[in-house]
């Protein structure tokens, strides 16, 4: 069978879709599967705070929705416990993981303890909040901030990219026993050889990550339990929505 | 001072909004505050599900930010972690809970453990993620769906809702050892006094339990922290959103 | 209503319990309540240690029972898990807290992540161990201690007290992301603004939190529980007690 | 060497503290130490709950205090994590246990997962508090009320008492899957056997493994670390206490 | 790349060996990788205890070795935490997982809780054990034994293992509020398909969960972190040990 | 009753097991017990690994086997979650404890927090795998690696054994508030006076440890429970092992 995903990108700045398109591919050759990737017309450039959650679930949430039908599986590329991963989960049954939930998963096999190296201070304790989600907090020895926003990827240069990033990971390797590192960023995609050339240990592209998860489990058949939590959403009266989330709320039961 | 709250009530539906007014306002009295509810003209009449999350999110967001100025603290009567509470505490500085969180703290001095029962089984796995969020798992006896539908809270007959209440707040007595019982739904407003009688500990009505911490959060002068988790959005280019959202996002830092 | 709360100071320094009810009125105007705040005629000057805790909750347990009839709430103005406070919890229905206790349900909505600040080592256990009791210590961020005795408050220039609490409530902020600071102590009431002004998050001052959280309760009318942990005593054989003791085992069930 | 123990009842039940010594005895002949047994003159005949340990542990302290040069090693005899105890550990140097945590160091070792059975269904929640302070929850099946007051031990019929236990004990082993049982009060002392016999698992006899941790700690010389948590208790003003407390405050630091 | 998988049946039943390697051969080709499956010559013919445990890893170990070349992953076909996967890790880098924790990876991604279902009583404490050590027990409803031993999984009649394994099944769902049921033993391969229609949730055949895990980690070129935990073993003096295992004592490190 | 212990060392080295064997009388005497102390003829020198865990755990089982009926209890004197420990309790039923454990539990009662300094890093995550198997994670302030192989316990000079040992504890007692220290390796048997006289907290030797807690539940005649985790060993087909694991499988059951 050949399965086929849709990597969402929740952030709207195309330079970010490049550069997740560009891991996402890659990986998808290597698991064997195809794979587009794609982000919603509306909402933020970048996803820095739980307000532009929000707004981005809303629209990624529209556009997976009119997508529904074309994919065996579906790769969220925000790294956090982002709210349109659930959501998404309950209207449809082909597998669907954020990238911060695939990460993990391939990390946990391979060594004692991850640590997660990500953008702005904030997404510490929002990554924190995530891990507990999981259940897997005890794993992680630590997630550390390298001080970037979210767009600096793009537009920083590398050598500083790269400095930030591997300073970080160093001290999680030495001071928090981090034997793997898991890049906490969509836009870090392809940032891996480098970081892991300076710090010694695996390091895991979250995008790469994600379609590898996603896309065994869409070769391996696996389907979304229809149990309590994701049961599917109950059809509703006609409300003034963007067509994918009407086309949810009026399909019958 | 006399503090002004504004309670947001995420489901669309009059009745409920209307039930949960008369709860806040008897909560407002007794805390000598003044209280306004309402609810967005979009979205969800009832959230059932991470979906209605997502869409109730983004519509009480904009809500709240339209509102943002004319308020000491605001009281969000999802029961549940619900998405738009970290949103708005990052865009205000005024004390804001959800009423999940308000009723926990409400019954946490009460008693050793308490449980909450709340609406359909999907918000058994919900609302028990919600506790690990809060960091409460473990004074939590047990969550307890009481198979009701949460637009069934307004359309069932009495005996009706009050049988499968007390159902399950007397199992969480006797089989969970819960001391004191939490209801889990906004729509259950109003209905502690006659559960209370029927399993003989004490019953939080989610509402009250609202009006009343933020109505002394806001009375004391408590600001949430600006520092990593809540710290204010960042301005970003003007974007096709609804007012409220327009206006944080167009906000100077 | 007008309610009326007893702030008790299991510390029987007399300047402590001035600074105390400094606090405690200040909070008590904010909430709209009424405020008296005493401490044992016997017991040690202040509590340093678990010898301590015993001896003034036998004198603070017989000075409670004494004027249990006159208050709508109590304040147990002893920063830690105190056992005084679940023996009150028995004896009477009116709404106790300790100042611990009260202090984080304060600081819980407000960030991620709190630290406390407190006065010896031989604390940053016992705080330990209190915040497993409460359920919440994956909360907090660390306890502290700022090498200062209790009474070292009382008796040492402002500005050493000053530079010892904002030391460590920087160190907490920087090195362990605490989002707000709680003043660990009784003594430290009053300190709240000028540790913030340095230490640039929310800092709680324990008295005022205590006095917040109990005047809220009691304005609701919340009860204490009467199923298993804090059902009424059991009446016994007289004994050779103080009188509040004494009247507890007297009554009638 | 030849250890001397002394055990000391906080309950001031003549009839419990025979009962005690009796099961002290034996265990002190086969550990080869010696062992007295007593309890304080005043304090509640039995502890019931925290408005009697707090009582007791007054009483308690005071006479642990005027025998403390005499003893290699003190046994407390309330199952439960009495305040008493801590107070004892920074007083003296002595290996101190209450008999709750040495039946559970010895039940360790045993079995994957030991369950307690208790007396009145106040002893679920406050030995849960106790097994969190241990750090050993995990290791607990689960807590199981007979229903019997603590003097019910001495005042009702052996049968009566004994279908009690081994139905609770049975329940625990069939039900919460425990391999091991722990009788959690003091007064069951010399149950254990006819229990054992009835559930078909070891069943630990919390007075006797009292006397064998603490033996065992006393001939090999262990001590209690004096750094932080039991570091000595601090010379204070001469207070109006009984003798063995108003000794410690007026010891020489 | 074609990725070539070892599925090694630590258990040296010809019959259960066989099982694995049908169940190995179809996730093989679902996933687009090689895959041979095999048992020691020696060793106890069924794993249910840690003796045998400790047996079977000596010869499983020993397999390992020998082959370590040959292959791009490998797969333990023992349900549980067995000590021969940590062995193997150390030795050689391709990704090697059990088929416990596989099968938990797979699971995690598709639901809200899942259930073990296993063979005898004793793997229930032991595979409790596994789910600490992997970090994820929050995420699991319920561990249950089916009551039957490994080798009656090949000697009993279909029905009798359908209706033990369903009643269990069935037993997690509607009381332990599992929404997946993982099959706890390697000899359950196959079976998936009839508990899941019996059951009503997805059900996840654990040899099946192992192929497609290692087969996805092998594709993506995954290698185990040799930082602490699994760096290479050293060097030592020849010893009289079977050929696999005295290789990689013997090697140049 | 005179008990009489076997102390294993799972390790081969010759110079060890006369450390231990030194250090296990001495703990023998003061616990008037009997004890001998001996290695298996094959398996590792030392134990540094997994891989070195499963070759000893064969050995030694093989060993105990053999030695079973002669002895009144065991101690396995390889620091860690040495797989043996649950063979030999499944097998016999004369209490066994590994020294890990048995340090644990004679350091629980003495301080608040202990901290373990052991060998090379791969023992930090192992250990750590280890708290929580015992399940007293929570009570442990830190695992420090000494940098030290095993075998340089009996190679390097004292001094630098010394100095390696006093750093990691004196930075567990400052650092991370250790109360106590345990010593994580048997061949650091007899260094607990020099490492505590540099530290100022009491220090666990663990095989001293070992014999005394072992040497207490042996007096006690206390028995490991044959319910579910430690049922005895099945009877099985005759197979190629060595003569005390033949002899258990051959066992009538």
């Amino acid at each position: 069978m050949m399965a086929r995903l849709l990597v969402l990108n929740p952030n709207t700045s195309d330079v970010m879709t490049r550069t997740i398109g560009n891991s996402a591919a890659l990986a998808a050759r290597a698991m064997g599967v195809e794979c587009d990737t794609l982000c919603p017309p509306n909402g933020p450039e970048s996803i820095e705070s739980r307000f532009d959650e929000i707004v981005s679930a809303y629209w990624t949430l529209d556009c997976a929705m009119q997508k529904a039908d074309e994919y065996d599986g579906m790769v969220v590329a925000c790294f956090g416990p982002h709210p349109v991963i659930g959501g998404i989960r309950e209207a449809i049954s082909v597998p669907t993981l954020g990238i911060m939930e695939a990460s993990i998963l391939y990390a946990l096999p391979l060594a004692a303890r991850f640590s997660i190296v990500t953008t702005s201070p904030r997404w510490q304790p929002m990554l924190e909040e995530g891990l507990h989600l999981l259940g897997v907090a005890d794993r992680c020895a630590s997630v550390r901030s390298s001080g970037l926003a979210v767009l600096d990827l793009e537009r920083l240069p590398d050598e500083i990219i790269h400095k930030r990033l591997t300073d970080e990971a160093q001290k999680a390797v030495e001071q928090d026993h981090a034997e793997v590192i898991v890049l906490g960023c969509a836009g870090m995609a392809g940032l891996q050889e480098s970081v892991a050339a300076a710090c010694g240990v695996p390091v895991v592209d979250p995008v790469w990550a994600g379609v590898v998860m996603v896309g065994a489990l869409a070769r391996a058949g696996a389907r979304t339990s229809k149990r309590n939590l994701y049961r599917p959403v109950d059809a509703r009266p006609a409300m003034a929505e963007p067509p994918g989330l009407a086309r949810v709320y009026g399909r019958m039961p």
